[in-house]
């Protein structure tokens, strides 16, 4: 036997929000009579939860649009301001937090650095950034999303474990929410980042869509059916922790063959450094190594043969992921973020061909394989959709 | 912008009878009021889903339950026998058919060998074997199911590729539909699989599976939230293409280095012969061999090492593969099924352990993989669950 999905009341009424509000986000100015349309909603269902909406300042009307014979139908649409989000990147070496509005614009931005803390040290100093913002924030925000690296349990709001910051089933959405009186939603790094380049994006539509962020580690997120996919304990979408090279490099994660340890920007870095210096000479990378990207671009740009090498096995290995996951999901678009895409296409071109390879032609006939289309602030922004989706019903897609 | 998801009133009906559907069929004998207790919805919503359920035969009273203060509560539940169910897989070699009742036990079956027919001349054995099952059933069944290997389209009901049987872009619904007035679902064999085992394997309650089907072939089913999940071209599982191996033995789909040129029944067959006969001696194993199960099983219980550790190589590819699949979709069970399962403990370990090596320790700690449940029905069941699915608005985990 095995337990019941609970589909209640409550779970319809959502779910006619959460279209009303997509056919707001994604065709307004719109009617009610087009909603009903575009919905298959009845207009009695959609002038409901207008009104709904319209309490809560969530949808705003803008006139009247051209008549179709009658009388001439009033616009709405969703006031872009009308809530601001808090979004916040626990990265590595700092943590950085923005003012979002519910069309992913920022008003505002934090920062600080870690300098190292981790522990309480870290957390600390993610709740001086909390305040920061709040400080700033002109009325109370919705709400504070939050994406870190590391395994995060989206459903409790815990870090199951974040290596760099030596946390371990830290119950943060809890606390936080304790701490500001907010709802506070968690987020591994590049779950969020998925869910920025889905809502944000303005990608081509689909049904689903994996982002691999390729740094100083490797994640990727799922979206599957329009919504993110976390898997059984939220670890969905940790592939930069699968053994995939015959190496001997022993990884962050204490063991061998990583995809991290030839793939990620740590990788390529390090393996540049000893080109450069020898193997014993150079200094053993460390994980927020801020100097990492200029200094492995600048011995790419010399057009050094060994060095173009270095960085075309790290995307050949990453291809060969990508193909494995083409051909296990059968999703078509693949978007790639992260600092290891400032290579450009060489790198690129080396992603592409080895997925191709490594996958069965006819699935691979239709799969796209691009660069994100956010910048540095990807992470805060899918902090704050993945807040705004929970909390307004909004989906992902909107 | 994105395309509205469709999201009608005959949705939420569906909705709503495929809830009470799966609480008469997980919970069952049942009242109407548990039933409202356990989907939370109205005793009202309960009474209109269980009129017209019974309307058409497919719930009956059984008589009252104890009291529990008041008046003895009716119980009801699903007639197993109440509708039949033809679930069919087109083999290599041979089609198969069997009558299902609901509760996935078989009153029938039929089989028409190949024997090497492809094209039309299969599609032709597939209808006949069709005929001789609907002559054989004692009502008009509720439709047909059908499994088979290749890339399945089944929003489409189309054959895109399926090598064996030389079967491209075939409209196989559409015409086993017109042929037999009954509505037909069609999907790829290792996905039908995963279907069986979902719904009539009996495993502990979970929100996915992955089944993985090694046999000739390779390839995965996944449920993900309780549904088949396919992918954007129906072709998500095709996990026996990719290239994971760094060899260059040639696979049937014309590329090399794919898990099935070293982790599939064909590939373990075609090795141990080369051991027993020298590589140019043996004949090029075909891919529907009936013997090449008993002659591999022989030749590994002689105890040779050599052919222990070509089994065991085997586990192990697939088992990288595994640590694939727990990293990028962190589904907590898997489970493995196909002619190489008969290789017992010694390849399961060998499976087990690799998946392990690879996969991340803190996702893999709560992983189980273990043997599928049905018998050489799988596929067969697998179809017409399927069919169950889609017609009777039934969840898979029903």
């Amino acid at each position: 036997m095995r337990s019941l999905t609970k589909a209640t009341h409550q779970d319809t009424r959502e779910h006619n929000v959460r279209l009303v509000m997509r056919a707001l986000a994604g065709l307004g100015p719109i009617s009610r009579a087009d909603i009903a349309r575009r919905t298959d909603l009845t207009r009695t269902t959609v002038s409901d939860v207008v009104n709904q909406l319209a309490a809560a300042g969530l949808v705003q009307e803008i006139g009247r649009g051209p008549s179709s014979g009658g009388k001439a139908p009033i616009l709405l649409q969703i006031p872009r301001d009308a809530r601001q989000l808090i979004g916040v990147h626990v990265g590595e070496g700092q943590v950085r937090g923005a003012i979002v509005n519910l069309a992913g614009e920022i008003s505002h931005r934090e920062q600080l650095t870690l300098e190292g803390r981790d522990g309480d040290d870290a957390l600390h100093r993610l709740e001086e950034l909390l305040d920061r913002l709040l400080v700033v924030a002109a009325q109370p925000p919705l709400g504070v999303g939050i994406g870190t690296s590391g395994l995060v349990d989206t459903n409790a709001g815990t870090v199951r474990w974040a290596v760099h910051l030596d946390w371990r089933d830290l119950h943060l959405a809890a606390r936080l929410r304790s701490r500001t009186g907010l709802p506070v939603y968690v987020a591994n790094d590049s779950q969020a980042a998925a869910l920025a380049e889905w809502t944000f994006g303005g990608h081509t539509p689909a049904r689903g869509m994996i982002v691999i962020k390729v740094g100083n580690g490797i994640g990727a997120g799922i979206i599957i059916d329009d919504r993110l996919y976390q898997g059984d304990s939220s670890g969905a979408g940790e592939i930069g922790h699968v053994s995939v090279v015959a190496n001997d490099v022993r990884c962050r994660c204490g063991r061998t063959g990583c995809l991290e340890t030839i793939a990620s920007l740590r990788a390529v870095d390090g393996r540049i450094q000893a080109v450069a210096h020898g193997p014993d000479e150079r200094p053993e990378p460390s994980s927020n190594d801020p100097g990492a990207l200029e200094r492995s671009l600048d011995a790419y740009l010399t057009g050094d043969e060994q060095v173009r090498g270095i960085v075309i096995e790290a995307g050949r290995a990453l291809g060969r992921m990508v193909g494995y996951l083409v051909g296990a999901l059968d999703i078509h678009d693949i978007v790639l973020i992260g600092s290891m895409t400032a290579f450009g296409d060489p790198w690129l071109d080396a992603v592409r061909n080895e997925a191709q390879r490594s996958a069965l032609p006819l699935l691979f006939d239709s799969t796209r394989i691009g660069l994100g289309r956010l910048g540095s602030d990807i992470v805060e922004l899918g902090a704050a959709a993945l807040l705004m989706t929970a909390e307004l019903g909004l989906s992902q897609a909107a």
